[in-house]
């Protein structure tokens, strides 16, 4: 019976209600109960996405759909520009190698996001560049990209662009068509608060345009599959229908409560937590920080591991640490999903009395009066 | 309230407490929760294909399994041979057309399984060709092929073979390391009576040699990510952990009962939906049964479609009709998973009793009379 948090960037907590409706009995994918339930999904996922584009559901995680996009989008002929600031783009620069697609990396140092300047200076070395591939909000990193600036360029470059959303679609404002972006992913174990196994994603014109124009070596993640499909609300292979099932109903409550609500309060919720590192003496990591996950960097005094153990195994929190080179350098807190004020005081809590035990020298409970103070401001 | 029975071969139904142990609260997969989870699950898995073969997990559904197994063992220098005997075994011909893999079709009539002597003529026609791809349980015809002998001479002939298992893993008999065969696929929807979400997969040495010994433009279907992070029992992308956590309960399940137990009452429920098939003065569509699926050719005065739509809408009874050429002419009955005897002689009645309403002339029990006779026998 001893409670687990979750806050790592994914999975999230799921709502017991979310649970409860995906344990309902099993139904069938090829009838009209599950158009019925995708045609309204895909309604409430253009509200998601702000988009008039269409969404295509991937049975699989973020990855699927985001390989799906990147080798539909990038047929020979193309050339895409990969903004590698983390663990996450670097992985779609690997798909731009697997699949033998042309393409160029522009490198930042973690911490940082894209923004229009680099890439213009990019297409300005490289004429040949059409595609564009930015990650919204680097997980590992918690950096946070222009997307609005670059979507700009992109329009008056006439080239595509492809962001991974996967840590930013439903925490922090993504307005697809105003700012014009072509293609977004996201998953559902994020800010969907879902358990994993679906890979979203919201195509527009621009973008199928590209897709058909052009054939690729990819068969289970091929979008021209989905778009076929889409025209009858159906999928090309058997659906994870119980996690659709449990996205409705999410998608719903997200509608109802609205998404500028939920984008303000994953802000505050980032804010307290940035003031309450800076309260406790710690400093956070990203110099373009998001807020959808905060990273605060462990001082060299503090053993990472053994203190995300403890918030673990004795208090009930469960951290992420850092990827790659950030590893024993970082934890990180999600504030996205089904997380509130008080659930990331108790973190900070727990915070604070990790800290503590490792010898780690500061006044307990300056991290929580922190926060809430900030909490107290915005929720008057 | 109304009861809906899943009939068809994929979703079935879930037993309640595997839905209700997929409903606990959320967990991290980069722990010691899932690390445990998956070591058992996959002893589990060797005890279900019946191998010592590593046993990775795809997020998605069967088709993203098969497609990475297809792609994997199919490097550039190595020819597949394609038994295509109905809808999923056209998949697999599409699968190599897409990655541009050497292979050659054998065309056999639907309703028929692939046998040995039909594999030995093609390849004493070409020598080339050194992987055999073939679908033990054909879900869209009904139609077993005979993977023993089959593997047999895929030894003798140094042959990689493939098989697709989807409708026969947990169903029929499978002995993957006692027959010979390289690798298997299954999906989480069918025998395994778990929602879909999961393609599984076993692969053996030999067939890991061949992954290693080439590369193909794959990324989130790559084996080669799947195997090195089987080593720490980890996934390379974010898994469909709770999925996985309803697997292990319905594996624990499966060991318990004996997998000879389930194959006995899969293949008694066969034998009594045929017999009451041939009660009611109907056919058996194949010729090469399978025990996991039915399929009963309607006679020309019924509308399948009308008939499907009464046993649901008024019986609670889901049926699957016929895929492609058989659209219209067949229905198929499940036997796998999550349904016994007594829930057959029901969907026996609710089709004597949609039949005789369309004006189909029979005796009303003779069907549920044939079953229960045979049922009786067996379950004494």
């Amino acid at each position: 019976m001893k409670k687990l948090r979750l806050f790592t960037p994914g999975p999230t907590m799921v709502p017991e209600d979310v649970m409860l409706e995906m344990a309902r009995p099993m139904e069938h994918h090829r009838t009209g109960f599950y158009r019925d339930m995708y045609k309204e999904v895909h309604e409430l996922l253009q509200y998601l996405f702000q988009t008039q584009a269409s969404c295509p559901i991937f049975t699989g995680s973020g990855t699927s759909a985001m390989e799906g996009v990147i080798v539909g989008c990038c047929p020979p002929g193309h050339k895409a520009l990969v903004v590698q600031n983390g663990k996450f783009s670097e992985r779609w620069t690997k798909v731009c190698q697997t699949f033998g697609i042309d393409h160029t990396v522009l490198e930042l140092d973690w911490g940082f996001g894209a923004k229009a300047d680099h890439i213009r200076a990019a297409m300005d070395a490289d004429e040949k560049i059409d595609t564009i591939i930015v990650v919204h909000s680097e997980t590992s990193t918690t950096a946070l990209s222009d997307v609005e600036s670059i979507a700009k360029l992109s329009r008056e470059r006439d080239a595509l662009l492809l962001v991974d959303g996967i840590t930013a679609v439903g925490a922090i404002p993504v307005k697809m068509d105003e700012w014009g972006v072509d293609t977004y992913v996201t998953g559902s174990q994020k800010a969907l608060m879902l358990p994993p196994g679906l890979g979203l994603a919201a195509v527009n014109d621009r973008a199928w345009s590209r897709i058909d124009s052009g054939t690729m070596p990819t068969l289970y993640n091929d979008l021209k599959a989905y778009r076929k499909s889409l025209e009858t609300w159906d999928a090309p292979y058997t659906p994870a229908l119980t996690l659709v099932r449990g996205l409705l109903h999410v998608l719903r409550g997200i509608k109802e409560r609205s998404l500028e609500a939920i984008w303000a309060e994953t802000s505050m919720l980032a804010e307290g937590t940035r003031a309450a590192a800076e309260a406790m003496g710690l400093k956070v990591f990203a110099t373009d920080t998001v807020d959808s996950v905060t990273a605060i960097l462990m001082p060299e005094s503090v053993d990472e591991g053994a203190l995300r153990k403890t918030m673990r195994s004795k208090f009930g929190f469960q951290i992420a640490g850092g990827q790659g080179s950030l590893k024993g350098k970082i934890i990180r807190f999600s504030h996205m999903g089904y997380v509130d004020a008080f659930d990331t005081i108790g973190a900070i809590a727990a915070l604070e009395m990790a800290l503590t035990q490792q010898g780690y020298g500061m006044r307990i409970g300056a991290g929580v009066s922190a926060a809430t103070a900030i909490f107290a401001d915005k929720m008057k």
